[in-house]
Formats: structure tokens, sequence, C-alpha cells
């Protein structure tokens, strides 16, 4: 067999993620698992059959995510690991994240199929909730395994019933013995889709991913006077709606200044009281701020400051900014994005460099290892929905590309 | 007496608003006193025992206006009529509605008081629920007076407790035998604290209202697309609030292109999903136009048309505009405007027109007989609201001038 020639089987990750989105499939054609619930646990369950069928070793550690070992010819070399999460949104999709495990159990598949030997162990790994919907933080799985935050912090989560997370990993059998952290890797790759719309607007097949982009949130309240909309002249008005809007339009300026990976969003947005005869006397909305550049993200900072702090002074109205969240830019390790482009390179397939706007448990595997993407085009760029939809052809690439960047990780 | 220099008693004035603001007094010192509740029963009959003691004749309409005739020498003549209403808002104020029947009644205890007989009858009126809080239409009863709509419409109201409108009449008392509307008038007026920062804003007493403003409003819909605002760039956006903030602020800069009166308010709006990460896929909110001159809010009308329509067309998404409602401005008749100037000088206060922007009686009166308004000022321009506030020697000025104003033309 010639390895550089090597492929995965298309059909049979194909059918893997049809089957494991019959576990809580919805009427709409999404799929509803949340994390640590019965329907994670079958999905777990099934996914681990899967790897026993493949011969592999399992490990659960203290926070429930799972590693799934294929041995190396050399037992001392920390494992190359491939994986991502199966919990999903309560109206997701069949792809996000189960995308990323199946693709690496089809790598190991293929190997098996193949009876190729790697020198470092191969991994297939999954994270204990990463959409964070029924438990906050969200990534936490990885979050405990970097040390983002603590093991206690983790199992001290509810659920709106209540539930805690301990007690619901032991409840579904995943609160396992392997302290979080205490388990070397080699390399960490993850497939996924896109959740964007860049690939599939360029016509690419893969995304070969540098790094995620960095994020700062505010919420703004800007304060003014309500007032009858009628007896009030224009020159009297202390009218919040107004003034926030000129913020608003203002943070998407800022991030077209600084293209192509400056983002600005307004999602969120209050008026107070809300009435249609009534001047809003207050407004608050939220400001989302991405960059792939640190220093450009600190000069986007920098400017909504400035232009709230002047818009205040301008209106003078009494405007609040604060910064309630902030993640500074994940580069991607550069012999992981590196690893990703030749494999993409030596298939054939066409690509770009596509920055992550989204979070993944990648980011936080970054801090502990190599780390590296790799993205495939989905439908409209819709993900956390059921509509969610990605070609085959294209997650067959995308599994390929995974295989040849973990043989290059795990044979040097 | 020499006429020219009768004064009504600005104490008793002050006392008589004091003692029907003690019935559904709140704690923070306003007024709840909903239409025809047990409250409202309680203050039409203290108006009522009032109106007695000085000797009025009371007459009560189908829907529950109440007139009550100082007769004059000539029985012949229509009465000359000043009146307002004594519902409230849920956190009502004390002098909304109120003061425009305890002036009047203040003229007519001073006419007695001075044994001053007029040729037309004098009558203070109280039209059934203005505010329209618990039964829908507001203005109700002079609306049912002017034919605005139908008496069964008006009976068929119900509150939130599925209450009707003419049970509830019936129930307190107050379903009288006049047919609405059969009750001439040689004249209207309405004394009233301004709802706006106008006179206060200028330091002047009186408010001269040449007109109630016209109002035209719309419900406007922006449809883009909901996506994460992290993975989708900005040119690949289709951001629905960018978008509506633009037609925000153009209503607003549309009133300032029609001063003094252009007035232009986003009271409401509505963001889906309303999500910190997500772009806005949609934007409900309303506008407010407003002017005193027809013709120049029909150009208001046309421009936030065309605006919409090339916003539209620029941005490439559906944006609908609907206008659900629409009022002409309504000018009073120059007869009561002279006659509230003319009193206002023969008084010496301090004047100013003031159009209203806000609705009252006066604009359905206005369609069966010569109307006009008076405006005193009010704290802050505050109303609706339990700390709405005005001084005792501007409602004692305000009196005056309707006493003047009405023995114009009830004497001519």
């Amino acid at each position: 067999m010639d390895i550089a020639n090597l492929k995965i089987d298309g059909a049979r990750l194909w059918q893997a993620l049809m089957d494991l989105a019959q576990i809580g499939a919805t009427e709409k054609g999404g799929v509803k698992r949340l994390a640590l619930s019965d329907l994670d646990k079958q999905g777990r369950d099934l996914v681990l059959a899967w790897g026993r069928a493949e011969g592999l070793q399992i490990s659960i550690d203290q926070i429930g995510n799972v590693f799934m070992r294929r041995p190396g010819r050399n037992p001392d070399l920390p494992p190359v690991v491939a994986g991502s999460h199966i919990d999903t949104q309560p109206t997701g999709g069949k792809f996000d994240g189960n995308y990323g495990v199946l693709a690496a159990l089809e790598v190991v598949r293929t190997l098996n199929q193949h009876g190729i030997e790697t020198e470092a162990p191969i991994e297939v790994a999954f994270w204990t909730n990463e959409e964070g919907s029924r438990f906050v933080p969200v990534m936490m799985g990885s979050g405990v395994f970097c040390g983002a935050f603590s093991l206690q912090h983790a199992y001290d989560a509810k659920d709106v019933a209540g539930l805690r997370v301990e007690d619901e990993l032991r409840r579904i059998g995943y609160l396992g013995d392997e302290i979080p952290g205490q388990h070397p890797m080699r390399a960490y790759f993850e497939a996924h889709i896109e959740q964007g719309p860049v690939l599939e607007d360029a016509d690419k097949v893969i995304g070969v991913v540098p790094a995620v982009m960095g994020l700062s949130w505010y919420d703004c309240v800007v304060q003014g006077m309500e007032a009858h909309a009628g007896p009030t002249p224009m020159h009297l008005r202390r009218d919040a709606l107004q003034i926030a809007t000129r913020i608003m339009q203002e943070t998407v300026a800022i991030a077209n200044r600084y293209p192509p990976y400056g983002r600005g969003t307004v999602g969120y947005v209050q008026v107070f009281p809300n009435s249609r005869n009534v001047i809003p006397g207050q407004v608050k909305f939220s400001i989302d701020l991405r960059n792939v550049n640190e220093e450009l993200l600190d000069k986007m900072h920098q400017e909504i400051t400035s232009f709230v702090a002047a818009t205040a002074a301008d209106s003078g109205l009494s405007i609040s900014l604060e910064r309630v969240s902030y993640y500074p830019p994940c580069p991607f390790h550069p012999e992981c994005v590196d690893a990703v482009r030749q494999a993409t390179a030596q298939l054939g397939y066409s690509t770009m460099d596509v920055v992550s706007g989204a979070g993944h448990d990648a980011i936080y595997a970054a801090r502990v290892a190599p780390a590296g993407m790799i993205f495939v085009p989905c439908k409209d760029g819709i993900s956390h929905n059921e509509i969610e939809d990605a070609q085959a052809a294209h997650l067959e690439a995308g599994a390929n590309v995974l295989l040849h960047a973990m043989l290059r990780m795990a044979v040097s």
C-alpha cells in the first residue's frame, strides 16, 4: 500500500454520521443531544462500541473526556489525537462536533483496514459539554483539561433543573479516573464544518485554519430621558435610541476598517420603555468585536472606547461601556497548520486559509499541545440549527486531509 | 363688579384638585382611577355633588359623558362648555384631565360667588374613558359624541377581565339617557397641563393652542439573515439591525427638516433572535411622524416611504413599511383660539403658542363645535406618571384665562 495514496471510506464516514444522528434526531432533521443527558450517554456508548470494535483502548478522565487509543510502534511517544465533541445545541445539526469525532474514527478504521502501523499512537477523542447549552461554561471538558478553570468549578455547574455536572457524569457512567490534563498529546487536530459562509462563497473544499479569532464583548447602556413623542420638540429631546444607533453603526464601521478579519456585531438590543409613542429613555445593547490579530483587536477596542466617550460628550447623554468578556486570538501551531496545508496540497483539494470566528475545543487543546483545525464547507454557513447541512464529498475530503495530517505527525 | 377684573379663587381650585386626587391616590403621590371602575364612580359622584352644590343641572348621555349646566339669560342659546376627563392612567397624576374639569367648575363657582349672569348657559363637562388604559378606543366618550365611532362599538369594548363598557357604565350608575351628540355647544374649551416641556423651557405661563398635531404611525420590518457573529465576514452579512438603524436615524432627520412642528420618533424596537453573538436576522420597529400641517405631514410620509424603498434597493434586504394609523392635524376654531389669546393678553400673562402633540377630547369636540385649548406648564414636561406636577400659580392663571375666554363666548 502506497501510504501517499491512502484514502478514507467516504460512504462509511457518512453512514457513521447518519447513525449517530439517529440518537436525539429531531423532526426537522436535526439533533438534540444535550451534554450529560440520557441521549448523550447513548451517543457516547455508540462511539465507544465503534472504538472497541476497532480494538481501541479507552480511557476516560474525571470530567468525562474520552480518549480511544490505537497503539503505535513506539509506546513511549505521546499520541497524535483527533476529535471534537458529540453533544449538540437544543436545536442542533448532525455535523457540528460529531464530524470531528467520526472523521477521526474513520481515520482509525482506514488504518486498520489497510494494516498500517504508525510510529506514535493515534487517538480519537471527544470532549465533554462543548456547546454549553445545558451547563456553563462552554467547552467545559477541554477547558478543565487545559486548566482554564478547575474541575470543581465544572462539577458544580448546574442546569436549569438544578442538576450538577458531577452527579450527571456519575449517573450516565462517564465519571472517569484519569486526571484531566494528565494525557500528553503529540498533536491535536480537529476537523469541523466551517460554521460560516467563506468556503462556500469562494467555492473551496478545504479551509486551512491558521488561528481562531480573539473576541471582546461589551455591554453598552445609553441613558436618555423618556418623554411623549408628540408634545416634545426635537431640540428638547434626550432620545437614547438615536444616540445608541450611532454607536451601533460605528461598531460595524470599526470592523470594516480592519479587513479582512475584523468583525463587529450588535446582536442584542433592549429599548425602555419600548412603547410606540414614547421617546426611548434608555437603550441597552451588546457589542461584539473580533479580530485574529491581538494588536488590531486592541486598536478596535480603543476605537469603540473613544467613540463612546466622544458620543457621550457630544450628545450630553450618559453612556456606559463595560467590557464583559475577552479572549485573545489563538494562533494554531505552525507544525499542525503546515501538516494540514501539505496534506491538502498532496491530495489536490481546492483550498484557502479560513480563520475561525467561533470557539472550538481546539483552542483549549492548543494551550497544552500543538493543535490545528481543518474546515469543510457547510451549507449557507449555517450551524447551531436543525437545517445545518454539509456535502458528503466535502466531509470525505476533510477526513482525507485529517488522515494525512495525522500520518505526517505520527510518523515523524 | 368689573367683569374685566374678575378672577377665580386659586386656593379653592387647588383644594378641589387635591380632594379629587384623594380618590385613587397612590403611595407615590399619583392617582389610579381607571375608567368605569369603583373609583371612577366615586370621582364622578364627588364632582356631581360639587356641581349640585352650585345649583347646576346635570345631564348624562348614553356613553356616560356628563354635562353640568349653569343657565344663561337666554335659554335658547347653546352652552359654552368647558371640561376634560377625570379617569387616569394606571400610574397617572393629579392634573391630567382633572384640571380641565375642575378649572371649569371653578369658573362656575366664581360666577356664582359674584352673582354674574351670562347670556348663554355655561357648562362643566367630563368625558368618559379619555385615557383608554382600561378600554380601547381612547377618547371614547368624546369619540362617540362626535360620531368618530358608534355607541355599540364603544359598548362592546372589554377590559382584560372581559367586562364590557355598557355593563360597567350601568353598574356604576352612569348609563345616561341623552343621545350622544344631541347636545349643541356654542363652544368647547379645555384647559390642560401641557404634557410637554415647551412652556417650562421658554418660561411662559399660558400656552395658546392653535392646533393639535396630526400623526402617521408605521410598522417597519427589515428582513436580513441570521448568522454567527464570528465566522461571518463583514461583506457576506445581511445584518438587519445595521440597515434598520439607518431608517431610525432618518426618521429623526425628516422631523428636523420640518421645524418647528415636525416630530419623528422610533419608540419600539424588537430584534430577532436578539442574541449577543448572532447577527440580527430581523428587526421590527415603530415609526411615529407628526406635524401640525397636513401638507407637511404628507411630505414627511413621502420622505420616509422613499427612504425605505431606497434603503431596500441599496442594501438588497427586504424591508416592509406599513402605515398602521393616521390622524390628520386638528386646527382649533379661530374664534376660540382668539378668545384664549385675548383673555391671556387682558390678564397680562406671559404666553406663547404651543401646538399640542398629544390627543385630547377637544379634538373630537372640534368636529361638532368651535373648540379651543389652554395649556399651562407641567414640571419637566412629564405626565402619565405619578410624579406629574404643576404649579398652583400656573393652574390659577390657566383657570383665569378659561374664565375670560368663556365669558367672551358666552356674552357675544
